[in-house]
């Protein structure tokens, strides 16, 4: 049986490929992507779903403080209310729970903390069948995505935050022998110790798009370096997480841990756990991904906390001449409807010289190439199931009404229609809105969630770097695509990224989309704009995780 | 002739060793810390002492935006006000010249900015002498102290930063080659790219104690890493860090950078700069060493920026029981001494059982230790050539006016006495004031800056851990150090280490002292309490200075 000591050496070949891959940044999976019984075993798919179908209508129950009450408003977009409830703890009880429980995990030191993390991520994989369809019903992600984004590519996160994380921990020696010559005395000997100690508790506000990827690195992170976790979901994406805490809460009390290391605070429609929880002044520690509104006041008021958040952006393209028409408009395509546009990454912005552009098909005015994107969406969604599958279905009556409103923001270029869902009676996808605005009009330059796109018409190549510049240092991006023939106008790109802390892509016209990130190679962010103040997962998000205490004496 | 570009070069072997230290952490001294013409040269007493005399009377002048005005008010509590102005500028205007100053350094590389730092390091560790004058005429040190305080070893700590980012840039790697295999297809192959991006402008908040020790961190932290760095100097403290700034801009200019990389914000007896600094919404980056009441305003009010910084604190000692009294009290008679007590690790407290302790020379009461404590200190300050050189001469009229009324925080068991400096007619030294207080007075759990040591009588060993562990939650501390011939007292006090985020020293009766760190192997501060947010130097104070920005195309 492998005991909690032995944990890092099981895990330990992975661990070392793990930290190479971060140094690396190359291509590198360490959990199977692809959906399939060739490698999670044949009845994977149809146990999981089972899994996933055994959670509805009943109570899921979690370790924690003395419970306070139940509740669960889930509604999958498929197929209706999740029936589910979780039970509900007072936040002050929730973290003096943790906080009890802290001292036995810190003083397992880092090692024993990386195997276990390790050991929670390898039965995470396990459960990825499972968490794909509780992913689905809650975030409205097509089942593919929502198995790659809520299963390995979430867990590939994780990994990467221990893996960082250990690194940062392993850069300190547990013990020194410091000797100093003194000219013809003897010299001074002293033994010192060190000693890799949290912050205090962590909190994690999860986000209902994605909650397990948007989660486990500050999940991970926060864990390994040795500090207790709550995990707050939001109240529509509550079991993806619940399944992920009853993971974590099964391998730590399996090794001997106090389960309630990681604990989960849900709530209902009334909120205000997530704040309670923030203002303790033992949480020394909150990660969070969702709006500015609960952002910017965690930033004013939770003043005891390290903060890592991600917010709202606005993602820009810019094309200033193509050398593959088709190849790039159909990249294009895929990337702004991927999820109904509902991703961090998701470009909102397309912007074009009024003047036309070059490409590989001839000159082509500014119509025509908005003419060439709108079809290259029409034709890429025309098959429903396909479209279903990339698109998605909306769970949330706000995004869906933003989309309805959206049509005044521009002169509408493609119209978003409604369709239902292959196989779900009841669920319907909806298509992306294009709007055509002028590079000055302010509605392009506010992020504006969901499937909403602007084509945006500017007097030139230089220009729209300008307006990209501008609405970056003001409102904040993730990603920023360029596409052009001129090396020297790719050069421009690669300085306005740098320039304002945003991921750039290059002429993407093949099986990458800008919306995608690759763990272990591609950063999250930057924390260089307003859109984050963090990236996943560099060196920075995790070493204000711990500090590092140390003891001397003579020898 | 070096370039910039082979700087690199000529100080990889020194870096290499740097990064060895920081990682193992045992004895390791890069600059001579010796004040030897063995080391320096034969005549470089004689050349820094003429060179600091030169500064006298005189304009200091550096490299900076437009003049708005000079200030300068330094006095000497040995010789007399120094009389040098240094120019003043508008803080807007200093940001703006240092943003201008950016982008070349931030293109240059991290090697290029790691040669070009160390260089100036070692040019700062040439101007030792002159430094050390400056130091000791600013700070009041001794010059024994203030050469190695304000010369070798705070070289030791920017070294410690520059090797300490060094390794957080060099783990991301500058390009990436990313190969994902497609099955039968041609895998997906994509070039990225990885710069490493400054957050923006810088500013350093200098205190008057320690102007290059307490600077030199955060300077060469910021400096490396991209950022152009502001350095606002204490009005009294201003010498050293001009010098500091003129051999930074001597070495940027002569490698082809803006000099006004590094620049300097020199203010008199009006305040204001440092606030307008900290306000401006291009610095992105703060360290600070001073009092809780900046700090705090820095924390309320500089929100755009991450700060790093150290405070007030209340440093005690626990004398459970002695081993080797004679040594220990003289170890501790020379901690209280150093410097009169303005070291941010001197212990302010030293908690006795009122039972009385086991000693290797018999049992004996409170009031026993108590004297012997007071008669060490009396008999180490008796020689006043020596005495003069350890205690130094208190510059700050504020620090004699508090020690002249601290009398009546307790009843006083060693009188402050006040005698004339050697050599210097109209310099005084001060000795400390010990006090006797109960463990549950509030008085010694307050910082009280300067020469005032409280003698706490405690109920029990216990208790002490207790009251100590609540002073630290409340009041934060760097330094605390337990005497016990008991490991489990010991084990104990590293509990309370941990818990508490602080640095125990065990039993320490040779040549190491609580108050003394060694850079590459004593941390200094934690970040778990609240004397400080940062510690010197881990990855957290480095890694949080830069953001990591990427960009990708096909291949």
């Amino acid at each position: 049986m492998t005991t909690a000591n032995s944990l890092f050496t099981k895990h330990q070949v992975l661990l070392e490929q793990a930290c190479s891959a971060v140094q690396d940044r190359g291509h590198w999976l360490p959990y199977q992507e692809i959906p399939s019984g060739k490698f999670y075993g044949d009845s994977a798919k149809q146990e999981g779903e089972k899994a996933y179908l055994a959670r509805l209508n009943s109570h899921f129950s979690l370790k924690g403080s003395p419970v306070t009450g139940q509740a669960g408003v889930e509604v999958s977009p498929y197929s209706g209310a999740l029936n589910i409830t979780y039970d509900q703890y007072d936040a002050s009880e929730l973290v003096s729970t943790a906080k009890a429980a802290l001292p036995q995990w810190r003083d397992a030191g880092a090692a024993m903390r990386v195997g276990v993390c390790m050991e929670i991520l390898e039965r995470l994989n396990q459960r990825s069948f499972e968490i794909g369809n509780a992913t689905m019903h809650t975030t409205g992600q097509g089942f593919a995505m929502a198995f790659q984004a809520g299963g390995p590519h979430a867990q590939d996160r994780g990994l990467e935050a221990v893996a960082t994380a250990w690194m940062a921990m392993s850069s300190v020696p547990e013990n020194s022998h410091w000797n100093k010559p003194q000219g013809k005395h003897d010299p001074l000997i002293m033994s010192k110790r060190y000693h890799i100690v949290p912050r205090g508790v962590a909190l994690v506000v999860a986000c209902s798009t994605f909650p397990t990827w948007n989660t486990y690195p500050g999940l991970f992170a926060s864990l390994v370096t040795g500090n207790p976790v709550i995990i707050k979901p939001h109240s529509q994406s509550v079991l993806p997480v619940a399944i992920t805490v009853e993971v974590a809460q099964a391998v730590l009390a399996e090794y001997g841990f106090d389960p309630c290391l990681v604990m989960m605070a849900a709530e209902g429609h009334e909120v205000g756990i997530a704040q309670a929880l923030a203002l303790h002044p033992d949480v020394k520690v909150i990660d969070y991904t969702g709006g500015n509104n609960f952002g910017d006041w965690l930033s004013d008021n939770a003043r005891q906390a390290r903060i890592y958040k991600e917010q709202a952006g606005v993602n820009t393209v810019l094309i200033d001449s193509l050398k593959t028409l088709k190849r790039s408009a159909q990249n294009l395509a895929f990337a702004l409807s991927l999820y109904s546009g509902q991703m961090c990454t998701t470009p909102q912005a397309v912007l074009i010289p009024k003047s036309g552009i070059k490409t590989d098909e001839g000159d082509m005015t500014f119509d025509q190439v908005a003419d060439y994107l709108c079809n290259a969406i029409k034709k890429f969604l025309s098959d429903p199931e396909r479209a279903a599958g990339v698109l998605g279905s909306i769970p949330n009556p706000a995004t869906v009404a933003r989309l309805e409103s959206a049509c005044s923001l521009g002169r509408v270029r493609l119209v978003s229609e409604t369709h239902p869902v292959p196989g779900y009676d009841e669920a319907v996808y909806r298509t992306p809105l294009l709007l055509e605005v002028d590079g000055s009009d302010p509605a392009w330059q506010q992020e504006q969630f969901g499937p909403i796109s602007f084509l945006v018409a500017v007097e030139s190549t230089e220009q729209g770097f300008e307006l990209i510049s501008d609405a970056i240092a003001r409102k904040g991006a993730i990603t920023f695509a360029v596409y052009s023939t001129d090396e020297a106008v790719l050069d421009r790109a690669e300085r306005v990224a740098i320039e304002q802390g945003v991921a750039l892509s290059c002429n993407l016209d093949s099986g990458i989309f800008v919306n995608q990130a690759a763990a272990f190679s591609d950063f999250h962010a930057t924390g260089n704009n307003p859109a984050a103040n963090a990236a996943l997962t560099d060196m920075a998000f995790v070493a204000g995780r711990f500090a590092v205490v140390q003891s001397r004496r003579h020898v």
